[in-house]
């Protein structure tokens, strides 16, 4: 079993400027922290989710032992990154569900829930927002800012946000911006749900309806493109869940509906439609290099965190084509990167699975960074 | 402008037995043809249609100048299907909604609306059904099938189920089966449409409606599909649809989005929600393999048709390694089969496209046989 967590939460009262010249205030974030701060306060890592998590990274609740956290299997005493040696924090992104402020909390300017009214929050409003639960625990420099996918867009951008902020930064299965195609994934998620009948407009709150339909569209397109063509035929393939064709078109005959229909419905119990629609709003507008006319070299100037860049050979969400972009980026702005391209066959959900290269790879760049830290004691 | 040309119907009155065990009666199809049949009635090609094609393969209606029929560009006098010397067949799908007997016809057992109870069809049940109209036309034998995609699977099933009827074969885009990624999609898209409340269970038309949402997101995701990942980068890449951001989840921000919703709108608007969900499940269900445990080889061993395969490079529908799991099979079985692998960028929508290295091809295949034709007068 896992080692015990208690999620707290940080209240903040002043205005919190937005990018889309909108702001938020009088909000909270849900964090968690493993492992003891040390006294010169140098050893704090960062750990930033992506679309489906939260600030519980690792650890489990009391009583409850099967909590885990999402990336428990990376996380905790003697783990890649060793919860014995560094004071990690995970939070909880503005706008999710689960426990920060978002759309089904009330906004303090009207008494009402927020719903679709939720401002529209950028990856570098959630970098301005984490800068600002740091102050508040009295950290002023991390030893690393570490995430997978949307959490590794995080990861970059406080290196493009806060440099002084940030001595190393881990980039796992992400990319420096999304294509067409993970657009167009996003939008086709986002329209099921704003077209559910349920959705009301984004205020479904108040009709007491969730539009369950939308999410469970949503949650299945998703998962097509978190898992590969190769785990998928391994997995499933052409398996039937019957013995015999039932010859319908809305009774399951494939085990891979039976698997979609299963992860969509499970999905739509939890998960915040207005949620949903921001993060991945937050996904399509992340793009470090529009600001210097497509060119990510000159976005990464002002970069000075060292790297650590991680992809996996199937991953076709966020392909290792991607990460390489990132490389050269930082590579021709001379800085320190690493690179690993993991061969696994599990696509984009490799990030969160158990590899012994992978988990391997984080450990040894880890194990440099106490190494730094005890070195400049 | 394009040849003038006449679609026609069939009516059957005997019950077509159909793989589900259940069986169709007083049906008619759609069916087009152009040049002329020979005097030894040796010179016809039949066109098998994918997912949302018709009858209307090629040429124009009179006084609508922009009917172009779906292959228009293949299928003409002088092009690589060439009517000046075959006599080619253009057949619409039972269940299809474009003119053959479909959900939206009535039932004659009951006189109602079929709707959802509309028997579902088995691509081997599409090619007894165009065999049926062969009889009725006094052909005996094809010179040739053809088909992409979907298309392509019938084309397949032709050479399998009469091998004595079908001399040549061209399968283009297709494959011997779905694998799990290609059902999931259809399962995506058919869970949208049967959760759409207007779908009404299928039986929608009763209540004056269209499952018009649904519809949108299963050609949403259909589109994705059919395009390359380079192809959407390159037409659409992350462009905006205004020169700045509006920061919303519900509005058009990109490019990429506008065209989708595009395209879904204009699906909703024509194709019939029943037809989507009995299509799907008939590219499900395909799998000659499958009767004989797997083994596409002993699948392929009746087959004595020459065969034609075409794949295209940024296909990831139906990837070139689809096509040459045919080609091997064939080839095991000592069978005759050219194999053209095309450098495209458009993915799957490349068969449909204009191509000079693609029509070349096929043109070359189709003056062989017409040169074989004229040899065994």
């Amino acid at each position: 079993m896992s080692f015990e967590v208690v999620p707290q939460s940080m209240p903040f009262a002043d205005p919190l400027p937005l990018r889309s010249g909108a702001s938020i205030r009088d909000y909270s974030l849900a964090y968690e922290t493993y492992g003891t701060l040390n006294a010169d306060k140098s050893n704090a890592v960062l750990v930033c989710h992506a679309l489906n998590a939260s600030h519980h990274v690792a650890g489990v609740y009391a009583g409850q032992p099967k909590s885990e956290g999402w990336w428990d299997n990376m996380i905790g005493p003697g783990k890649s990154l060793d919860t014995n040696r560094f004071f990690v924090i995970g939070i909880n992104n503005l706008g999710s569900c689960f426990g920060s402020t978002g759309p089904m909390h009330a906004n303090p300017d009207t008494g009402r829930i927020y719903g679709a009214d939720f401002p529209v929050v950028t990856v570098e409003d959630w970098v301005d927002a984490q800068a600002r639960l740091l102050d508040a625990l009295g950290i002023q420099t991390l030893a690393a800012v570490m995430g997978g996918s949307l959490g590794g867009m995080q990861a970059l951008s406080w290196t493009l946000q806060y440099p002084e902020r940030v001595r190393h930064a881990a980039v796992i299965a992400s990319a420096p911006n999304l294509n067409a195609e993970n657009i167009a994934f996003n939008e086709v998620a986002r329209r099921a749900i704003v077209t559910d009948p349920d959705f009301h407009g984004g205020h479904f709150y108040e009709h007491g309806v969730v539009p369950k339909r939308g999410l469970r569209i949503a949650r299945m397109i998703g998962h097509i493109t978190y898992l590969s063509d190769d785990v998928m035929n391994q997995k499933f393939g052409r398996q039937l869940k019957a013995d015999d064709l039932r010859y319908s078109t809305q009774d399951i005959e494939f085990q891979i509906e039976s698997y979609l229909r299963y992860q969509g419905d499970k999905f739509s119990e939890y998960f915040d439609a207005n949620t949903y629609l921001l993060i991945t709003r937050a996904l399509d507008y992340f793009d470090p290099a529009g600001a210097h006319g497509g060119d990510l070299r000159a976005a990464f100037a002002r970069a000075t965190a060292k790297f650590l860049l991680v992809s996996f050979t199937t991953d076709w969400r966020f392909s290792p084509a991607r990460s390489r972009e990132i490389v050269k980026a930082l590579l021709d702005n001379r800085r320190s990167v690493s690179y690993a391209e993991i061969d696994a066959p599990h696509g984009h959900d490799a990030f969160l699975l158990d590899d012994v290269r992978y988990l391997g790879v984080v450990r040894s760049w880890f194990e440099r960074i106490a190494a730094e830290l005890e070195t400049s004691r």
